[in-house]
């Protein structure tokens, strides 16, 4: 996934103020404990893992998970079920390595970057310029990296919350640019990773006309600590740098749409993201999206409902072409969407539920509050604002958006790495998760609250 | 490491029995003191991981980590100290990759084996037969693998005496050559791993003349279950496997020593091994065991004892050459050599000492229990049988042997794969792996006691 501002607020709530805000009822509901024991989510992830594996955008596996979307969704039932084609970069991987050549001669762990550069076929060898944090890098004027390799050892934070990945991910973004701008040839980071495995996480960086595409690549967070280690040492650190990546532009994503009629006209989007990181398998990132609310769709609509149900599967969450790509399609039917919300932090549990402003406080909403809370998942006064990277886009055209948000501990461990498998998903936790979407899809499919209260900040969202 | 018999009887002291051979007299004892304080044998491990890095026998970086062992142990004050060559096979990996063609197309993660055979280089490609256990696989006939790649899923248990790599690593070493004599055109076996990252982990295979060398790897084991999977679903698995390795006859290698002299004509060996494999830096296999040792040996001569205490570095214990290379070039000094030890799994803490048969219970041993005690380690009342690879062709010519177990829980987890680096390497229990070394040196090179027990067996070791 991709994260976004609101995620960070969350941190500010203590654990005193979430016990209180868990509703003392507790409710019976026959329909949270089908879902507790409804195996359709994890047969999902399964067969999405297994059978296509990994899934970057505008490549093969591309092709084969929009048909597998097409041919699942038709299989459980959902009507008009279609593939919504649109253009995409492509970042294909080509061979990679990395190598101190000296004082110190030994191979090191890289992965490069999404839309990096590529490096000569001999590769770039330079010298290498250790930066403990971000802000150190920043601080050294323009000019003075001409020749380095920058490796920028800042460690992430582990965090429930995902806030060391704001931090990380903001800086795989801009940071080979901001190095770039200095004179740096080559920029490598250590991985946004909470884990020490030798396993580095990829992700996107940015590309902006005011700054050369230098190879960039992550470091796992053991060889960035070695090149710290080996540099404090004093001599000059030489390292040898390859990246044979090819950016292709244009090439075709689809946005794949099925949905489960309600009554009335008004439509409820949610989903998860078909495509994935080529490392690993795409089982937290973002199978179990996929597979949490298609499955809670299903399970909430076994009684017709007023609104819509509308699943979306997303084509291009991780170079970030999706979004746009669907708002534009449907700005006609804008009006009609009342709310959208993505499921892209992985297997869960959810331990927070955010209704658009105002909702949560609404008399209608003391059901599901009550519901929820054998799950141990509390309704949050503060609303959500924005509500995951896919509906980004329709929540700047004043969309109100849910945001189910689940433990990520070990989310940040895997997401992005070769690691991110199916092995590491936890049928209860994913369980639990389709259960806390499933409560809250049915409420708001019958609902009679129009989700677009006017505490609701519009316009915002990225 | 490689993994002797003596590994698997620990396994049958039950939690009870051990809580009983903790001695109940705890001592005061300023030298285990400044051992557990002691920085060196961490300022070993992080050097020799550091500067060095990977070091395969017969490759240019054991050629540099036997420069730095003779300069370590020149600068802590060791005498005579020298490098002995030999000569070693050597495993030169080239590029490995795997991938499943159809049904499913994805990459795999995978690692070839030490002495695996080389595939063309355009792969072998074939149909996968899955075997759930090595059994399975021994239980078809001659000639029915014909065309096959065997993969062996088999999972390895994680337990403190590591009695699942005892399985594991038999395994890996003699799969290889029982399927090419039933057929098969490669081998890939789940890793010999507890952990549940894509880093498989590489170790020896046997070649013998009754069968082909075929290609042989380690899957990670998310890979493994993966290609499980696939297999259930019933359509032909399909995959292509490449390895371009080289194994070099004849390669250089260096057994490393130095003396710290006694005033009598006895020596005690002890050591860890200089060599490592090539995917991580050897942190824990064996850059510990180095450190661990070396540091010990310092300490515990700081009053010159009646013993000598030789540390012997070892350099092709992954390929098994520098054992009996040792073993021959000291036959005549057998009869001086009372005792001998290897530590090579890992960082600690030591969880029991084995002293030769009989050895514990002889009174002059009392003191060293007291001593022990604080640091959980008790004096187990049978004696060690074996002391580790490289001093087991000195224990088959009758050299008594010293065995300090180390928990090994987490170090299965990491050995012989990209992971086993130094930030895996906990200070405090490397600092009591140290503390119990000292203190067993320190009294058996006073000991008045002739180690060659009648209850010792003589012969075994291997």
């Amino acid at each position: 996934m991709r994260i976004a501002a609101f995620a960070l607020s969350a941190a500010l709530i203590t654990g005193g103020a979430r016990a209180q805000i868990i509703n003392d009822r507790q409710s019976v509901s026959p329909l949270r404990e089908q879902a507790l024991a409804d195996k359709t989510a994890w047969n999902l992830v399964e067969s999405l893992t297994t059978e296509i594996g990994p899934r970057p955008a505008g490549q093969a596996n591309a092709a084969r998970a929009k048909d597998w979307a097409l041919q699942t969704l038709t299989r459980l039932g959902f009507k008009n079920v279609h593939a919504e084609q649109f253009l995409t970069q492509a970042f294909v991987r080509g061979a990679e390595s990395a190598a101190v050549v000296a004082p110190y001669p030994q191979s090191l762990s890289i992965v490069g970057l999404g839309r990096s550069g590529e490096t000569p076929a001999e590769g770039i060898t330079a010298p290498i310029q250790v930066f403990k944090t971000y802000a150190d890098m920043l601080a050294v004027p323009v000019g003075s990296l001409i020749g380095k390799i920058v490796v920028l050892v800042q460690p992430m934070l582990k965090s429930t919350d995902g806030s060391g990945y704001g931090v990380l991910s903001a800086i795989r973004r801009n940071g080979p640019g901001e190095a770039a701008k200095r004179g740096a040839v080559a920029f490598m980071m250590r991985s946004a990773s909470t884990d020490d495995t030798r396993l580095p996480h990829t992700g996107e960086m940015f590309v902006n006309a005011d700054h050369p595409r230098i190879p960039a690549a992550a470091l796992s967070p053991p060889d960035a600590e070695q090149l710290d280690r080996m540099a404090q040492r004093g001599k000059p650190v030489i390292v040898t740098l390859k990246l044979a990546n090819t950016l292709v532009e244009g090439a075709p994503a689809w946005n794949v749409s099925g949905d489960l009629p309600g009554t009335g006209d008004e439509i409820i989007i949610v989903g998860g993201h078909l495509d994935s990181w080529d490392q690993g398998t795409g089982a937290i990132d973002d199978g179990a999206g996929v597979a949490i609310t298609t499955a809670a769709a299903k399970l909430a609509t076994q009684t017709q409902r007023k609104r819509t149900l509308r699943v979306v599967l997303w084509g291009s969450e991780e170079m970030n072409f999706s979004s746009a790509a669907y708002a534009k399609a449907h700005a006609a039917e804008i009006p009609k969407i009342v709310l959208a919300g993505e499921s892209d932090t992985g297997d869960g549990p959810v331990w927070a539920v955010r209704l658009p402003p105002g909702v949560a406080k609404h008399p209608a909403m003391a059901q599901l509050s009550a519901q929820l809370a054998p799950l141990k998942v509390p309704l949050y006064p503060d609303g959500a604002m924005g509500g995951g990277e896919d509906v980004a886009d329709l929540y700047a055209q004043g969309v109100p958006t849910i945001s189910l948000r689940p433990d990520t501990l070990r989310y940040w461990d895997l997401h992005h790495s070769a690691d991110d498998t199916l092995d590491k998903i936890d049928p209860a936790k994913l369980a639990q998760s389709v259960a806390a979407w499933t409560l809250v899809l049915a409420a708001a499919a019958d609902a009679d609250i129009d989700f677009r209260h006017p505490d609701a900040p519009k316009g915002l969202g990225k």
